[in-house]
């Protein structure tokens, strides 16, 4: 059995891809509201798309040709620019936003409810997403993550990867960057914590763009701690 | 039985007076390290007195005599002007940062966690305190108070009554001000509430001050409800 790690006063975690399944999730909502409407399509496709422009719509806003928008809102505009060549653009507006909410349900990996409940009784646990404060809670409410706190890139006025973001999280927990580790299955962001003073664990979530898709590349010994889930997590942090 | 309310889509709740006990946990905290030392006092009225610093150190700031400076750090200040004259003045760096923490592991009112349980699955339920972010998370930790979320006036850089606090928690939770209710012990916190918008419930807590201590004044049909516990506001929330 490996090593056990000191554990950190504070866990962040990352929330799409990491603790939740929105590939997943989004192929499914979208499939639900097309056999309502007698629609056909590839919703695998749709939800990678539609994650796919979440990463430019930020940089719009970080290079200031949009105003801070909450990610409901940058979710909301991808679906209206891809909607018509997945075959969506007949949807109203009621259809719209409620496939818009499809990222307030999304459903949690198998191991991530047990592995958080452990985690909450070592230590403190947290998001730290660039979803909204309010889809956050939504999502935690729905799926029973027993976050301690909801921390968002919304309350820093700024995305992750931007700094502000990682030393925010550890000045409003009132612990030192290095005290905080974040969790995510996502090498940019865990190289960006790490920048910041954070501690990081890398978890890998093969399923994340749907089975066949492709997993991120780092290098051996870049991270902390490398696991394959949350559960895992736990066993490590001693 | 008395008629139900409509359900606000989120309840904000005041914290110190209105879901812990602040008096008797700093009473008996004070009382509990005062043995270790040796010393006598009156900790019912330290505690009081402590309190009792707390809206003008707040105004400090407000008027631009102190920069933003979390609860915390305004409770050690209050603590460190009334420590002498209270018998404590002997008391070292670590000894006062330890009675400090009294604030953080405050003891719930006998409803407050049955009646949040209930309101939880009725609706979303937060704090709106002055308390700062980290306090209030670990707080919530050590009282095992289920909170969906923590908002707190730090995320504002104002504190209560100042309307940015109201305004900014719906703006938040994504609901309108009209949306959201504040359960407060505190008459001017809900009045303030209501002048920013808000719903309003007020629960009396008789013991807030300690046996024999004053209950604020209000008029009758000032709040939409008046209630005792939280088990009676989730009673009265249809």
């Amino acid at each position: 059995m490996p090593a056990t790690l000191p554990l950190p006063r504070a866990l962040a975690f990352d929330v799409f891809g990491t603790v939740v399944d929105w590939h997943g999730g989004v192929r499914a909502a979208a499939a639900a509201l097309a056999a309502r409407h007698g629609l056909h399509g590839d919703w695998a496709a749709f939800a990678n798309d539609w994650r796919a422009g979440y990463a430019p719509a930020m940089d719009r806003v970080r290079r200031g040709e949009l105003p801070w928008t909450p990610i409901d809102g940058l979710h909301r505009m991808i679906l209206d620019t891809i909607a018509e060549r997945h075959g969506l653009g007949g949807l109203d507006e009621a259809a719209r936003a409620e496939l818009n909410r499809a990222w307030h349900r999304l459903p949690p990996w198998p191991d991530t409810v047990p592995g958080l409940q452990r985690l909450k009784r070592q230590t403190t646990i947290t998001t730290l997403s660039n979803g909204n404060f309010s889809l956050l809670t939504a999502m935690a409410k729905h799926a029973g993550l027993p976050w301690d706190c909801i921390v968002s890139a919304e309350l820093f006025g700024h995305y992750k990867p931007d700094p502000e973001c990682y030393r925010g999280c550890a000045r409003l927990l009132d612990v030192a960057p290095g005290e905080l580790m974040l969790v995510a299955a996502h090498p940019s962001d865990l190289r960006a914590a790490r920048a910041a003073g954070l501690r990081t664990a890398h978890v890998r979530r093969p399923l994340e763009y749907g089975p066949g898709g492709a997993m991120p590349a780092f290098e051996a010994g870049e991270f902390e701690l490398v696991v394959d889930s949350l559960v895992e997590l736990a066993d490590r942090l001693g």
